[in-house]
């Protein structure tokens, strides 16, 4: 099962890098934990960078794939809204590591990589932007000022993964429905 | 006006901290900043940790004293984050350069000072959670999770500095009013 082999070091080495830092670690400590030789960890991956953008682009991907086919859904901005921070919060439980690696190590992505990322991050926020402004209009949303709501909304979910790290014992369901509850209704009765 | 300068020096290190990191900034970059002699700076100030010190633990117990006054009152929960909000934001609007220092720096800190800092933070959240749980029993809040509400809000207002620097030109009454409805009461009409 070559391809799940490719799978495993990646997911090894998103661990190590949120532990130690990306520029800490190295293939030879990589292949130590994973109980190989570094020449065949070579056979699978090439390169530190090859790993980290795996692990960083394919999770903007997801991220930015989900939010291209919401948006133009013939649903109100809240159900948009809704889909989005659940995507969010079922990412964060399935590649926790993935995003603090992204979150933490984007910086050390090379000159492509980086510039495509930050691409995808501000193309991200214009298209959040977009429905919470549609549902501003609607009058589905409160007439505030949408940037505040974007960063409101943003820096929770940006930050989520550092949180689930601490609180994995939580229901699912539970946080799904507090957290896109707390984030779109507030906290007040 | 001696206190001034000392305060004068404080307010360039923590700019300086915060373009260039803690381990980036010497006492010498400092004094050349300032446009006066390194040796004239040691009149002042000893150490680059006495500033770190000096910008932290101001910030945090401005923090600390403000919760532990206000949750006392005889004022409703929904009062009580009301003002803790606006403090938050009244704090990053008046020592943003403080709040990036603090939020980046604060492991420079020295043992004693690093623990104290540990502390004072740890007890912020316990009396935040404490007015949340005072606010569900009385049913002013949701019977959401307070953790879920905690981490939710605090993680806006923690990374707020970043997002004011940004848009510095916002009117600060517009701020707060949009700021504490969309954690307190969501965006939802």
């Amino acid at each position: 099962m070559k391809p799940n082999r490719k799978e495993e070091i990646i997911l090894k080495a998103a661990q190590l890098f949120k532990e130690k830092g990306y520029n800490a670690v190295s293939m030879r400590d990589l292949a130590q934990d994973l109980g190989i030789k570094a020449a065949s960890l070579y056979n699978h991956i090439h390169s530190k960078q090859e790993i980290l953008e795996g692990i960083i682009m394919q999770v903007a991907r997801d991220f930015t794939l989900h939010i291209h086919e919401v948006s133009p859904k013939p649903i109100s901005a809240i159900q948009k809204l809704e889909e989005i921070i659940q995507m969010h919060i079922d990412l964060t439980i399935q590649k926790t590591d993935f995003l603090a690696c992204m979150n933490n190590d984007w910086m050390h992505l090379e000159e492509e990589n980086r510039a495509n990322y930050i691409d995808m991050r501000a193309d991200y926020e214009t298209k959040f932007r977009e429905i919470l402004q549609e549902g501003i209009a609607a009058k589905e949303l409160k007439e505030s000022d949408p940037e505040i709501m974007l960063f409101s909304i943003l820096s929770t979910l940006r930050t989520f993964y550092l949180w689930y790290a601490k609180n994995k014992n939580i229901n699912p369901n539970v946080l799904k429905k507090d957290l896109t509850q707390t984030l779109l209704q507030g906290i007040i009765v």
